[in-house]
């Protein structure tokens, strides 16, 4: 497929699902939000699963350069990290979330999205827990098992997540409670670089 | 209504709900899930949204019983919390966690839904916050904000919750994570008083 016509498709998807959310979204619809025609799009995706899917695969990869730091100094990082997973990925759709929630709440019939769901955790994983041994080798995180943090903070997002769409909280609640707890693994609060 | 009455319809729709998800509860079902017509279920709910908001109601008062705990001891108490949230309501129902993960992401269209979910999230701050508060007072817990524990306490569940449903991950591993964290709050472990 052409990398075009995908983005295209994408994009529609991701309009459609934060107008219509999960039960409303259609190939008609996607058709009707880009240039192309059902038929195009079924023959790229047989199903809306697999429509899904790549759009689940295209957010994953976005984050993943998102969180692509140049920074070097761990402490910097993890900032920029809370930063990226609290800053709204797509600020015009109030129903970016909710779509997100019901895609999960899908995951145990549509294995592929619990494939996706679970390579994002993997990815947020593995990005923390490399930042938090790499500032214990330096030195500015106290001593803490960097896998154990990891969970934590994904653990902590996901709840973010929920009591967002559950509850209409604004994020910045769960990121200051997050930030309260990683002091008191590491030693270090996120963003007091800054200050320093 | 009669509290006959309405209890056969509240855990008709709780088997509904399980086996066929939010978008498959329609009054038709709940009527052969029970002994009653569908007229006489719409008698007592106009619309599948009051009676959703009757079933969430019933749960939350289910759970707040369940939390009522004899002990006197705040650190048993906080050990009681942990066991009722990480024991599942309903352990023949596949279907219940993804059902609740289902109108929590119905809550931002359902006024009542998500009145219901921030019943059961004060509540339980509550229970928490009480409970902490107790145990510094008797000088069992380290100095701590009682407020600030028991929101990273729901927080946690409520990451525990989609965890399970979107990766399939066993709410063990969530509830030893928050023992982790809740002793570097506390200076204490729930559970550890059963070995002390």
């Amino acid at each position: 497929m052409e990398s075009e016509t995908k983005s295209e498709i994408i994009d529609a998807t991701n309009r459609v699902l934060c107008e219509h959310g999960y039960a409303g979204l259609t190939m008609r619809k996607i058709a009707d939000e880009s240039s192309l025609t059902t038929a195009a799009i079924h023959y790229h995706f047989d199903t809306k699963e697999e429509l899904l899917n790549a759009f689940l695969d295209d957010l994953i990869e976005r984050f993943k350069t998102e969180l692509a730091s140049e920074a070097s100094d761990p402490r910097e990082r993890l900032t920029a990290f809370l930063d990226a997973v609290f800053t709204p990925t797509n600020p015009d759709a109030d129903g970016f979330p909710v779509a997100i929630m019901e895609l999960k709440a899908q995951a145990p019939f549509q294995g592929l999205f619990r494939e996706r769901f679970l390579d994002l955790d993997d990815m947020m994983r593995e990005a923390v827990a490399e930042i938090v041994a790499d500032g214990i080798d330096n030195g500015h995180f106290e001593e803490a098992d960097p896998n154990d943090v990891a969970r934590l903070v994904t653990t902590t997002i996901n709840g973010s997540h929920v009591r967002q769409v559950a509850l209409g909280e604004p994020l910045d609640e769960t990121r200051h409670l997050l930030e309260n707890t990683l002091e008191l693994h590491l030693g270090w609060r996120p963003g007091s670089e800054v200050v320093a």
